[in-house]
């Protein structure tokens, strides 16, 4: 069958299951319903401290084919998956299903235990690294699940995806299990994206460098949620855990697009009293805010809030008055972590308050203007952030898809070339995001706006700005680069990738070589 | 049959259901399961604000037999659970039930509904005023079901309690549902009681007489639970929602009662680093704060953490840095109020965080010492809070059995006789806390201790404190009143007295005049 971003997807996918196809960003909504969750009860003076994650393993019920969770706050520098994962193999646990929110570099050790069938699936909002490769080149027993930041919350809100036991990296924690991110040698900040595993988990357990004396405030995760505290020397290497991306570019064309980006934005008309905004952590995304914000100054406007995974930009903006408030659903710097731990306008949520489609509103709802980044985009406007240019895995949606839906004005930033490879194509190797969630695409050689918003492109022609069509823009690219070859692929699916509502807008292929 | 504590309850109540008798304090641990919850899930663009509670009601499922909830945050002030009830009736539903976490005088206007069946069943933690007498006299159709502040929460979680609508009284709230208690004209403090209602309720209303834009911040309750959001002019008078009973004692009986729980706490040994306190906020339980106020500094001892319903008293404490932390379920005044919200010390936690003996550990698990009232105490050292001595409901446990079953050493502080009665009874008319969860009762003229806590007298003895057994202090009281004649009732149950794990640990009958 197809679906309604016309990708031909099986109706059964071995080792994912039945395929319940993309049919548009708004198509599934309505009534849901949130799972129930077992609970083993604490009676006063159990005592939760554990010495070790062997410990842990002793405690909690193993099995082969279970599924274990863990959250990505300590970025590149996280010890806590890995070493979980060596404890479960050494103890010949097989079949492990790594339910992890992203994956980075760091996690190459999970190659090898794919390789040794000790793990067969890996779901995550975003990949990265040696893990990507593997699963690319079919390594992984079983299709891996590509979510976005909202779809994981709603899939684990709706035992789509049960958690046997998640492993929550806990920069700060009390012997009773009260967490939070702002303490400690590994702080990382919020800890939203954790914030599902432990209120669904069967079992959760705190993994802490910092284990302090009951009770730990501020609390991010409560000790009503958690079952075990464990300590490790150390869960995080913090060079890792404040990643190096969250910089402006200083590449003049990144920047004349940012410039060019923050004219679209004043010239739609949603810079005004009260606006609300967010931007990837890119360097060309960075700078479209550092665009915004003298727009704003000048205009005198103030706005709502800046939500997102935040950097200390964004943060400058909040402490210049530009925003009332940040949403918060991790910290890419220090200077966020700190604002996120003193300033009560700089407020967390959790990854389902930022963009589950299926709970009673999440953040992204109320965005006015997005900034987003891409691999690929279409003549549709679909984008990819899943896969490269060969056709390998490199990322994911992140909150990509989340965002571009909520938002009133999601605009695409990048480069028509990108390492000699023409960025717009007739059809995207892998669609990450709907084109019908794009409205506009900014690049160096021109700006091209989804035909449905022809508001938008009379007020842009009207400010000048310079608008053609997507397949223009195209084929200026292919004029320069030539029309890049078709990638090959066989027909083995190595992972799935579900649009936030749980449906599946695509799927990747292994690549032939 | 009898429970443990040796009532005798039917195995089936009408109105009410299946009795599981009270077994123990500790019985009933173990896997426990939460329940799904229905959401209607929000889209991009859809408003949650309506102008009127008939606008909610046209929006909402009207039926016969619903259950509406109500959080007490706003106490003798509350304005919100009148107005809900009064427009149901006037579309002419019937058979509500109506689960507040507490009810007051303010809320008189419920017994008329009582008498024309619009609500036949009242749930909730504590009940004082015209409502408790109408419940007494057999006014409602179906039995009331007195809850504790942890059990409450326990049966929304499990499924036990469902909730249809759930109304929140919102000191503050923002167009797209997010809640706070520290701003606004009828601020509160922290909003604890309601968290499970607004998890668990098929729909969630905030009801608000303090509507700001988008985003409210801090966020107590988040707009991912919320379905609506409705402007009231008023949804409290400020004078009724702090309360006046939380003033320290000027009684020099009860300031001599004080002083010697604060040498039974002393002797017992808790007194150390680290240690943790709760008192209620009744006077003599106030004084018993300041005195051991002065024993911590004499000793140069700080504290883990005070919890509870939270006072200026305790505030104080803090701010001399005599605890680390706070945990605060509700303000009961204006100082609390602030503190709660300016100091990050000051945390707050829900119901279930408080008591709930179902999750994975409650703050009442930690709790060192606990000072508790009482209105009648028997030889077994059950404790009566829940109905007077003519036998009519003026009160219920609120937070009593909880911080009893959690606390090392739990202490109730009374006079021996009130209004000519004695407090010690051979059996107490309604068993709010079994005997098993009390250590001391120190009155003014003598203190006894539970005979299974043999440290605890060999400690008060050596430190001189007039020890005695619970039936020489009965003895005593009764040389001095005569012996009360007993209550006359009726087979008629008009209260079932729910402990916090859901077993019925006694009924209140109808009392015969």
């Amino acid at each position: 069958m197809k679906n309604s971003v016309g990708r031909e997807i099986p109706d059964y996918i071995e080792g994912y299951g039945k395929v319940k196809p993309f049919e548009g960003a708004f198509a599934n909504y309505g009534l849901r319903e949130k799972a129930g969750v077992k609970i083993k009860s604490v009676k006063p003076g159990e005592d939760k401290v554990l010495n070790s994650i062997d410990e842990v393993l002793d405690k909690i019920e193993l099995k082969d084919g279970m599924t274990v969770s863990f959250h990505h706050h300590l970025r590149n520098g996280d010890f806590v998956l890995n070493n979980v994962i060596y404890a479960l193999a050494k103890r010949g646990i097989k079949d492990i299903t790594v339910a992890a929110s992203s994956i980075f570099p760091i996690h190459e050790p999970l190659v090898e235990h794919m390789k040794n069938g000790v793990v067969t699936q890996i779901i995550a909002d975003y990949i990265s690294g040696p893990v990507a490769e593997a699963i690319s080149k079919g390594y992984s027993k079983k299709p891996s699940i590509m979510m976005t930041h909202g779809g994981r919350p709603r899939a684990i809100e709706s035992g789509d995806l049960h958690i046997d036991v998640a492993f929550i990296g806990a920069p700060t924690a009390d012997t009773y299990g009260n967490i939070n991110g702002v303490y400690g040698k590994s702080a990382c900040g919020s800890l939203g994206y954790a914030i599902a595993d432990a209120q669904y988990a069967d079992t959760v357990v705190a993994v802490t460098d910092n284990l302090v004396p009951y009770p730990a405030c501020p609390i991010e995760i409560s000790q009503e949620y958690v079952d075990y505290v464990v300590k490790m020397d150390s869960i995080g290497n913090p060079e890792g855990i404040v990643s190096g991306t969250t910089r402006i570019t200083k590449d003049p064309v990144g920047l004349k697009i940012a410039k060019m980006a923050s004219k679209v934005i004043e010239a739609s008309g949603l810079v005004k009293e009260g606006m609300s905004f967010q931007t990837g952590a890119g360097g060309t995304s960075l700078a479209v805010a550092m665009e915004l914000k003298d727009i704003m100054k000048k205009k005198e406007v103030t706005g709502s809030f800046a939500a997102g995974g935040i950097t200390g930009y964004i943060v400058d903006m909040l402490q210049e008055g530009l925003f009332r408030n940040i949403f918060d659903v991790q910290c890419f710097d220090l200077k966020a972590v700190e604002s996120y731990r003193d300033n009560p306008k700089h407020q967390t949520m959790s990854g389902s308050m930022y963009g589950n489609p299926h709970n009673r509103g999440s953040v992204v709802n109320n965005l006015d203007v997005m900034i987003l980044g891409a691999t690929e985009i279409d003549t549709d406007f679909n984008v990819n952030v899943t896969t490269g240019s060969d056709g390998m895995i490199m990322g994911g949606s992140g909150g990509h898809s989340d965002t571009a839906a909520g938002a009133k004005l999601a605009i695409v930033v990048t480069n028509l070339i990108k390492g000699r490879l023409p960025i717009i194509k007739d059809k995207v190797t892998t669609v990450t995001t709907p084109g019908e969630s794009i409205d506009v695409v900014v690049t160096d050689r021109g700006i091209a706006v989804n035909p449905k918003r022809e508001d938008l492109i009379e007020k842009l022609k009207k400010a000048n700005l310079p608008v053609m069509t997507i397949e223009e823009l195209k084929e200026t690219a292919e004029k320069m680069t030539g029309k890049p070859e078709a990638i090959k692929t066989s027909d083995e699916i190595v992972a799935v990738v579900e649009y936030r509502d749980g449906t599946v807008i695509d799927v990747v292929r292994k690549v032939i070589s």
